[in-house]
């Protein structure tokens, strides 16, 4: 883990290690006769800082690009109430020197824990030819690879490293008491959907350097990436049955539950219909969590407008819980 | 229990049993010489069924009026390819003879317990206000004579007597995952929301003899009968928290989250979106789950058009589930 | 072709010729001592009829079902304004003696001329990929028999026999003009992509007896039973570029152009623009065309209205054309 | 009255006066030895101007806060074609020197006369216990302190200090017309539901120093604290008749008219229609005059882009008005 | 006036008078034998019925067509809970026997006072540039004697004869005080926009026999057809000032107010915003209020349900009315 | 034809020669004891650039407006990744020094050859009303004079000098397949409706120096402006055919489409269909082939992000052609 990070540098103390460059840009000082000085964003998995060297910037610029990873020493000052690093020294860090996890935002959940959850899930399946189609996606190491990895989406909900495997698991635990209250639903069949729904994400969003769509997720999307994959899973399971496929197929291509929301189709089954108001109720509740939690000010009851929900979020102005009092007692 | 019901009737069978009149019409043969004879449409809590009397239709027709219940001999016919009862002979019933809940549908889970839950659920508030307020709301025998008799809507989820109690306790059932998944979420607060957010339902609803809306109901509707009703059990309240008071009303408020839902607010804090996504989960689920369970042909893998949803549901060709086979080695 | 066609049977006429029983059901008379009748909803291609066997209904209607051609004798007479065959005589027809296609309406162009014009098309190909993947999935005889039967939809437009190759013919021709205009469009690619956008259209119908949804049409879509197909006829072609599939794919999966419409995805290259538009343009013509020149009486200047459109429609009070004067000169 | 007001500060003259600080921000030039100085937006009612202290700003800084009120002198000067105060003095107004009323914008009529107007339609009601009521809600001073001083809005219209007892007396004004042309509208009723409609506005919006929402009012709004307030004056009057209350509360609860304006209600009787289609025409036609009066540039025809109504709006070019001619003959 | 109105023809009385026939047509008695009888639709301006002619009907069939008036003599009964005519004698109406006036809904105004009141709102027009284009327009007699007699809509408000006129002498009383309220709003130009912005109406409805919409009406509709009338009359005024008929016809062409209600323009001026809400203002309040009081069932506290407004609208129970209570003391 | 143009301005070079003013602004140096400099955007019909001038600016400023002509020698330089002028000298242009077409953008296609084409199409109409009528309206100088030089629209497409010429060819061209596929088109009514459609465009937009509303363009609209032009040259043809200026007038008035494209009438005849979609089809293909082929970075495979078509256009990342491989062999 990097021992200091965004979040925690403060105003008058010095900084000293490694950040990923997000955005760098020569700037012509006003007095032209001083030439230019260099204004870069940096940013770990706790946010993003300004900073500007002064001094030999151009010789400077030529040794590093945007998406690169430098150690950094200089001093933390405020800049327009907001703070700014003025670089004493910077360099091209080392690729041993540093975990690229460390400046990507990422799941606060044990991955091996939420992975083995999904294993679980899979084994329990009652029905063999589900059971057949899930350990052949799930077989494979390179998607895998991934699939553990990948963020289940670029800016709303879950978008973090390691967000699209928390998402499927959070599902998981969801649907079981859904199940038990609503015997209907194929358990198996529901549970199958989960998993899927969402594999075409690994291919619709890069997560190297920064969470950004690829070409195939801009002309296709996931859900018919999904769907995609899917199919070539299908292929080679001679007697898959038929209407299960198709009910299975059916479940990815209405997640979304609305044709505004880029959904294909909307919910026919039980089981689709249960999957798209989990998926909806665990992506919104991660997002108005996110939201909140992160909000710049955490001193104002108010989080900043946001324009994806038009409205502004309430965190709230007293501390709600009561059970410290419980426990003074 | 009714001995017969109405789903059971067969053609060519005899019919002898209580039967609700829903509705009630003396019509002319065409030729008038003939007179009149009456058109009855009958019902129990199992469905609907059209029965004819041929025979002194306008003196036997003085006896009763539409919402008796009436006790029915005769004949189970065949007409235009629906069942009919010829009635034979026909009396308004005793009150000592029928329970009403014969005639209206029922939850199919336990009063009892459902109840039993809320009250757990009341019990376990660490928050001493939120508990003084359910307590108080709760407390109110009259009102739960209403609460747990109530259905959850007019037609289109949970559309039975006991259909309010059954959706607030799915409710709870799935708050409690949710709430380990985000500890962030207010339990006490989000428990009360749920327990609350409906009451105004035992005031929009009218559930005597059939399901309709009270003047109240269309006027104001249940969304500000419950802030209405929250209100006043909160004034006695003294020193219950301003703003604990403005979270919990603004769940209340917002739980449609949608303006063009008919919601006056839309969800500001984490614990008014958990509130909206949860009850529109289990709202849909169990619209989807009756209108594939209760379609009139079991027969056929498809629904009729529904009209509000503006699809057909797929109640699938074959049967899913392979659970049986596994028990059966 | 058939002899006595529905348009053209006159009130006070006999009949006698074959048609397709649209839906048959027995009534009773309202006197039931005269037992029951026999009302038919007889079709052919040029439009349907309401038919009545008073005499010997019960034992007649156990000799055929609907769906069934029949061959009948009787009398054309008007009940209600509308035209009504009085059955004296209906006998089961033999496979031999009718042609289905004089019972389902059918394109009025040449089907021939028609795909030949599509063979033409995938031959002038210049790109050897598109080339060899149209040659692979027109070169499929099963699929080419239902492929130049299907109707391009089944109800708003080209909703006959042949209208899928008749609609994929139009915008072949509309097409060609479009590219001598805008050279930047890749000819070969928009070719393809107009080939290939609605192949999915013949599993999304069945064009049998009527024209209605398979299971499949309602739980995927022929947007998405095109780019399975499409893939499934890509992934033996080791060397097709992937951009090139890629965009192929983009042009089937937004052909539709708007979500609302249930595309899920909306143009982003020009020829996927064109497409669109090219398929709105020609699909509308269509529509207004049939909506026009099929109206039930061409006596008057405006159709009935149109629930799907929400209008009327103008066919005119005189006839526009002045040539014929020109030709009179 | 102020002396010097912001809409008539000229370039290149003296400026000495009182001024509220809607904005302070210390900023670093940009040779940074030079140290901070201060940039403040100061306001009063008539608008805004930019100020600027190039000397000793960190300390002057100290001395007063956003919100203040002080004394400035200065010069006015132009930067980027806009006009800059160049401040050379600058200390904090003692509470004695200023009237808070100069420094907001504020209604233009008489706020005696517009409140003798609400008496006197409280007086005229007929029905006692309407009166009782509006009596009862209109008799609270503190209550009424803050109405008369209320602004209807924050931005769209009557957003000015009066606004809301400006709009209350103009809906009275024009509702006699209406009332006489249609004899059907219980006049007492729609007058009743035009006086307190819009009273949880005194709790939706803060106007001590700007206009912002308060915590209830984005949790509940407006149209539910008026709701709420009706029905504590409600509450102790114990022989109000419960139809009426119903209506009552019907008309505040649908005056905003659709679901998609936060409306949880829609108008379904004669007066809350007439309630908010009066409501509508005074509140737009409010906003127009606004936009074209008071739009910053007035030698040009039109105002800037409205990004609400997504429109520009047209002053004209000419003077319409003849009227001056038939004077001067 | 008519003696007898449908609205007063009671069960088991003898009826003679003269009636609008709306419908015409020859049924087949079930009994084929017994040859054909006749139903009618009758009406007068204060509703519809049903009505039979049993005897000889093909005869007298020839005789009168729809659109006729006719004189009946005949039996009140009672079919299926409703009223219907056994007609006895029946015969074509003389034209100078009746008034047509007396067989279409009209105003219950005073049409000479309305029209005198748009006359002296035309002679207070001091702008002599509008007074003289609507001196031209108003003068053209023919178009007149339309005017006074149009409906102002086909269905929704002021559907009836003379609904125009009326509509129109609304908003000139409504927009009195409003141009008092703000003195920015050229009454002059709002004036003659109230004068003209429907003049097309008396080319988009036919209102002879029933009101229903010309060929111009449908594909040019009203908003054009008022512009088109406008702008013929404004050629042979030379001097007429070009912003001035800018502004009228701006007017005309954004009193509907919004894209979706088929408006091309949306009002950009303070007069067309005026114009738009007042529009709006008057013809709803007069929607509801015919809906209300025109409502089949007056004992019914609710209307039936209205497709367009997509609600019920409530009357009341009670008498809202305390006057008459005041005037028994 | 000018010499340099703004797209091939490259950094380190000189440049000499002339260009439009859009936009010029004195500024004050941050060190205001150094005055003020002078901020330009300059403009010819191949882009824009920024220009700066540092010496003796206020006086320079006072020797031209924005919209003039200057002739500037300098200095391309780079300033935050983008090219500055940096201006040494600047003097106004003289009438005769330049072109005002090298300054706006224009059709890359030949004017005469597109005109000619207009011409033909009016010559081959059959229907002698309609050719007098379209000869009328192109025999007027002052108008063609406009029309062939005006732009189709603002922005979106076609938005350079002869858009509006080449969007009414490019119909022309499309119309003709289609009405060989269509024979019920009306042949001679489509190319009619194609010519006169948008010729309100000459008085909606102003494009002397830049393309802008005009007054009327805003207040009526194009689509009023066509009709009213329409209207008056109908005036004087007084057998003109009611019904077929009916026709004529509802494609002018439809030819948008929808409701919320601001159309007032939507197509309800067949030539009206085919121009709303030939028109959009046509015009969607020339926006995005804009958008694509002008984007500012042709290295790259996506465009900039469109806010009105809320999307990303995809250009490719490979030349997609094949005719060159073909050609090579």
């Amino acid at each position: 883990m990097k021992e200091q990070s965004v979040r925690d540098l403060t105003v008058g103390h010095q900084v000293l290690g490694f950040f990923l460059v997000k955005h760098k840009e020569l700037e012509w000082f006003r007095d032209r006769t001083r030439g230019q000085f260099l204004t870069l964003v940096l940013m770990d998995r706790t946010g993003e800082i300004l900073a500007r060297v002064w001094e030999e910037a151009p010789d400077l610029a030529q040794t590093f690009a945007e998406g690169d990873v430098v150690k950094i020493q200089g001093q933390v000052e405020e800049y327009r109430d907001r703070r700014q690093i003025t670089v004493e020294r910077l360099r091209l860090a080392q690729p041993g020197e540093y975990a690229l996890e460390d400046f990507l935002p990422s799941t606060e959940r044990e991955v091996g824990a939420m992975w083995r959850m999904l294993e679980r899930a899979i084994e329990e399946l009652k029905n063999p030819h589900l059971q057949a189609l899930c350990r052949a996606v799930f077989g494979d190491e390179e998607f895998l690879d991934h699939f553990r990895r990948a963020p289940a989406a670029r800016r709303v909900h879950h978008a973090y490293l390691g967000g699209l495997l928390e998402h499927v698991a959070e599902l998981l635990v969801m649907a079981r008491p859904l199940c038990r209250l609503y015997p209907d639903i194929d358990r198996d069949l529901l549970t199958a959907g989960i998993l899927l729904h969402d594999i075409g994400k690994v291919r619709e969003l890069t997560h190297e350097r920064e969470f950004t769509y690829s070409d195939a997720g801009r002309l296709v999307g996931h859900v018919l990436l999904s769907d995609e994959m899917l199919m070539a899973h299908l292929a080679p399971l001679d007697d898959f049955p038929e209407e299960l496929a198709l009910r299975l197929r059916h479940m990815v291509l209405s997640h979304h539950g609305r044709y505004e929301w880029g959904s294909p189709r909307r919910p026919k089954t039980l089981e689709a219909c249960a999957l798209h108001y989990l998926d909806n109720l665990v992506a919104q509740v991660n997002r108005f969590q996110q939201l909140i939690s992160r909000r710049p000010d955490r001193t104002k009851p108010w989080t900043e407008y946001d324009t994806l929900l038009r409205r502004y979020l309430y965190a709230g102005r007293e501390e709600l819980s009561v059970e410290e009092e419980g426990q003074a007692e």
